[in-house]
């Protein structure tokens, strides 16, 4: 269900410089060229898809003065989401989640993401299209990423990170939606092993999620002078976002739970009925099914057998068992 | 079971003014008449139907001085309920629940609350009622409301929404209080899909409540001067009732529960009961036509078919043998 | 199983008012009387049977000095237990749980109590006899009640309330012993509804006890003039015991849970001893009398009935398969 | 399971009276006695057997300076673990448990300890043997208790109390160990009654416990005079072994939940099989039964009765329809 | 599962001596040459391997300055894992885990550790090779471990010990996914028993990490000279370590509920599928075998008998029977 060997063997950096009027992005752009834009006052974003190109990480981190635990860090892609502080810049560690069509599999991939006062690096496992949505609001000019600092690029990267997670939860929920439906109206039809892969990918969530929250309220509460005070509304926000998601997986997880119960008990109450049927069918056919047996014998010397009305007399015997029978069985309440 | 897509496509403002001896009230108002009774030291209250109208909520912002993280709030109405303080307002977003004759369905509705110091706004999704009885209580002159200011008229508003939780847990308490009889008293005649939609039914409340319970807490212990001391005795009250709520709430669950395990023990019973049932008769009749069966075979040769008593010997060996069945059975407690 | 409704149109007041020496008690009291009272250093207690008499509470509530919020939460009687602080009194609201002998019927009253520097006032639903132990107390003139001041009758009052708890929990658990007797010796027998009752009963004395925890350890650590300082060892040992009472219903609430899975495990084996059984009888005797049913057939040329020993053969080829089926049986330890 | 009625009528006293040098024992000392050796500087310990004895315990009470409600709290057998300190003496209410060779019984008793400067006093319900091992070594005038305080003393009295216990839950645990060899192994001999009494035990234990926790910590943060600092790492030391024991007890439950799961799925299993037997049987061999019992019927016209071949015709088609349902049944994996 | 009972009754020592450019290495040291490199400022590490030697422990105890309950928790192998600060020295325990291949298996070490300023002693239960990979790189000369003090070998050592959790986790985890897969593809071949083994396993490994996690987060936070400042941040990491095994341990233990939810429902599936089969069966032949039977019976004056076409109408009314039949059940959803 979880994939998580995907590695690109050489990295690629993606260069985006600007300030409020000007925007310089180069595709492939090499370490140097980052560096370069590092001294200017321009907000500086370098994109690093593919997270195991060990040289490059440790170059950039040379470049970029970064503590040789965080680069550690950048590479491990099963590091928990963490906010790290230095005295030059914060530590993002985050976990991408994205849900196929079918909710049946979903993929997570480690992010990092480093802010200093006037740059900031991010790194993928992958070439993804998750920030793409960034680079268009700083292409186009509007929006306000382009009037702001390094810290709200930073927020708008880790906001585009939990719009995922949202539309991850959705689409579960959907599913389970449409899963209700099944369960309620048409039980027979259900796969069970369904809820197991749903729980699967909720826990998944979860494990994303929960830690972010932490992450967000830190980076919300630090002091540090990377965070600017004005922005620090947009990172409320942001927690109350991450909140949400929590708030939709555990509800999604109590519906399933629930669900699960329902579809167990629908099961018990089939099996119930198919039992009940058996029964009575057994119960009225077996003892009439006897007494055929019974004259059914080879004895010689059997004297009902020679009574002029005895075959009458037998089936309106067994005729008045089987009636005693089905009102007995009303009476329990079995018809 | 969750309607959520119904909109307004043209919002509609009502707005009332009123003091201690005053009153005015205009259905239907344009931006610039609410705006005009602004600076009046009497309360003013504007009515919000339809937060879908984005032009509208904008407009409104700017006259009344909102962030605009506001007003996407305003218009977000998957937003959690929260309490947020700004300079010159406060901002409360909440969730309306409407729970249907039968308790099967839920309506849930964002309503957001704006509090100045002399004015509130309040923002519906539709045109609803819920709001009626506290201007009724505003045309009636009597009761506290008119004496008081702006914040005492916002926590009418909260107060009426709690009010309508106590009516959606009540309705479904009531609801799960018929379902026990009658899982206690017929549970053959039990959907066991009911439990499935009160719980989601009290999922939904609690999303609501639990957080209204941080909102009410923020709000009573605020320090904002637009809440004034001699009213935070309401707030608390306000608080009161939302924990109330929650236990209610909590109740209704752990009933559920405890009903569930009830019906599926029950369940379990009956099977018990049918299974025993059919046990009895096979095992009773089985051997006895098999026995039927032997002598009912043609052999040319079976010395038993000949004998003068044969058929009233191999009955009376049947007897015997249902006999000492029945005195088995009683024996394990079957009969 | 609740019972909510039973009201006292109109109220009674019962008067006592003493101090070390002196004991003046007034059944059917007026208001007048009870205020005549008020300003004296003696201790005054006001019993006031029946809350839904509105005049009266409006009447008291202004010859107290109570605020009109108080009068409102005396008269609420689903009002959770809390305790207010008000400048010149304290406002406790309790619940009042009794257990019938079989511990199937729960009756909540709620109680409330008004403690002033030398006074309280007291309110119950009903005409009940839960005070009447503290009465007897203080009519012996011995036992300390008579020496101390005020707060030491409210704590008298609530701790009568608590021993009812005890009482409460005691009757519930009494049963519960009886019941797992019955599970472990005879699950037949056992009505599994009981469980549900119980659990019900457990669920009210939680709503009851443990807010009345928090009311408790509120007052012993309320920094209130009302409290003297040397009665808190009181308030701090009635705390004790209301943890005591928490601790009494969470072990029944496990022993009960623990009961209901031993039950279904007992069920669910007793309905495999009953499978077993079924399918050893139907295994054996299926096959024979199949067999038996072939030579039961009337073709005309069927070459084994003619035999001389075709009888005996095929007997013994049946007590063959009987035999190799009951080892087979025994091999996989159904026998 | 639990006993809790054991009274002795008259209590005995128990004096110790020791310093690193001097050590004085008196078996059935009168109060006299031990009044006489208190206020010296050597340690003075009274342990008392049998705590309904009220006249005793007030007299002890009167000659020690101990508060009317410490009294109360040594007769109070259901009393729950507590540390209480006064000015002059400390106080603590413990629970011992003994757990029998079969882990099925548990007998709960009272144990009170009061801790003054230079004495301390023990009440056991009963004449029992768990501070034997302290007097022991007391007697035997090696080991560190003869040459610490009163304090120390009351860490071994509390010890021995702890390591009961741990003896208390290694039994219940290597029961818990054979079941679960038994469940995992051999399921059908499996009693599930007898997990429903671990449980219980456990839970016993827990109730235990969990406050016994709290006493310790709260005595080992003391800054009471009474706990010399010197001998807070013992307190220290004590406090793990209650969380170890804890830690234990809440392990037991774990397995013990993980193994009636087991239990049940293992129970299910083996319903499958006895079903599928059945199931298996029975589709194979009635249809067969069928055809054997249309041909045995008597109708004077039945054509296939009178063919040559008719009987062997009528075998092969049973084989092959027998054949058919086994090979039906390889495929769907019952077989 | 668990093994606790190898002892190794000599204890061995080996010392390493080191400092960035010296190493000094003795495999079966004595307590002398310990001791002679302790005034050194170079890093002195003495592992002992086998705790059992009581007489070797106190002597260490004596030559290192340790307190008597030091060396009593390091020989108390059930010890939970805790940190102690002494004055001159900090105190470790730990529990090594392993996991055997097939996970079933998990053999727990007690590991203790002792961090003075220039040196540390660890002792195994058992020769192991945890820290082998730390004397590699010690030996190595390479990595920071050389040029670092004596709380950074701790760290290291620590830092060993925590690894292996991690290898123990997912080698539980693997196993998990590999059954994962069986339950969802072939529930027929599962064993429940395998869950409770996991289980366990993961219990053990709780036990083990949960107090693990106290204790590192605890030397983090801990002002004792004896932990560097600047080797904090590796402290920090060693407990991101540990979250994220509790993290594993709690999502493997989710999984693992999930798991078996699915296969009791799966089982239940299966059980349902087995009965409709017999049901059906059983409801179809049992009526014609009755009809058949009636026809064998043997009265002189049967009617039916003697038509011509007698046979060949009760075989079409048997027809009819069985065609009914299984329209009903297809209308019941059960073919």
């Amino acid at each position: 269900m979880f994939v998580g060997e995907r590695k690109l063997e050489t990295a690629s950096l993606h260069l985006i410089d600007f300030d409020h009027d000007s925007l310089n992005e180069v595709v492939g752009a090499t370490l140097g060229q980052c560096l370069h834009h590092l001294p200017s006052p321009t907000v500086t974003w370098v994109n690093v898809s593919g997270v195991h190109d060990v040289a490059l990480i440790e170059a950039l981190g040379q470049g970029f003065g970064l503590h040789p635990m965080t680069c550690e860090d950048i590479a491990n892609t099963s590091q928990r989401p963490k906010w790290d502080e230095f005295p030059n810049y914060g530590f993002v560690a985050m976990k991408m989640l994205e849900v196929d069509e079918t909710a049946q599999q979903v993929k997570i991939e480690h992010v990092s993401l480093i802010l200093g006062d006037t740059w900031v690096l991010s790194f993928l496992e992958d070439e993804g299209d998750v920030f793409e949505s960034v680079r268009a609001r700083i292409r186009s000019a509007s929006g306000r990423v382009r009037g702001h600092g390094a810290d709200f690029l930073a927020f708008c990267l880790m906001d585009a990170v939990v719009d995922h997670y949202f539309l991850a939860v959705e689409r579960i929920g959907d599913r389970i939606e449409m899963f209700d439906d099944h369960v309620l109206n048409d039980p027979g039809q259900v796969e069970i092993q369904e809820i197991h892969r749903f729980k699967r990918g909720l826990l998944a969530l979860r494990r994303a999620v929960w830690p972010m929250r932490e992450v967000v309220a830190a980076i919300a509460k630090s002091e540090s002078d990377l965070i600017r005070t004005d922005s620090r509304v947009f990172w409320r926000d942001l927690y109350d976002h991450t909140v949400q998601v929590i708030d939709m997986v555990e509800t999604s997880r109590d519906t399933l739970a629930s669900l699960h119960d329902t579809y167990l008990s629908s099961l018990s109450n089939r099996m119930n009925e198919v039992m009940k049927t058996l029964t009575i069918i057994s119960t009225i056919f077996i003892p009439l099914t006897f007494i055929a047996g019974v004259y059914g014998m080879n004895f010689q010397y059997m004297p009902e057998l020679t009574w002029r009305m005895g075959y009458f007399v037998v089936l309106a015997v067994m005729l008045v068992i089987a009636l005693l029978l089905v009102v007995w069985f009303r009476r329990r309440g079995w018809l």
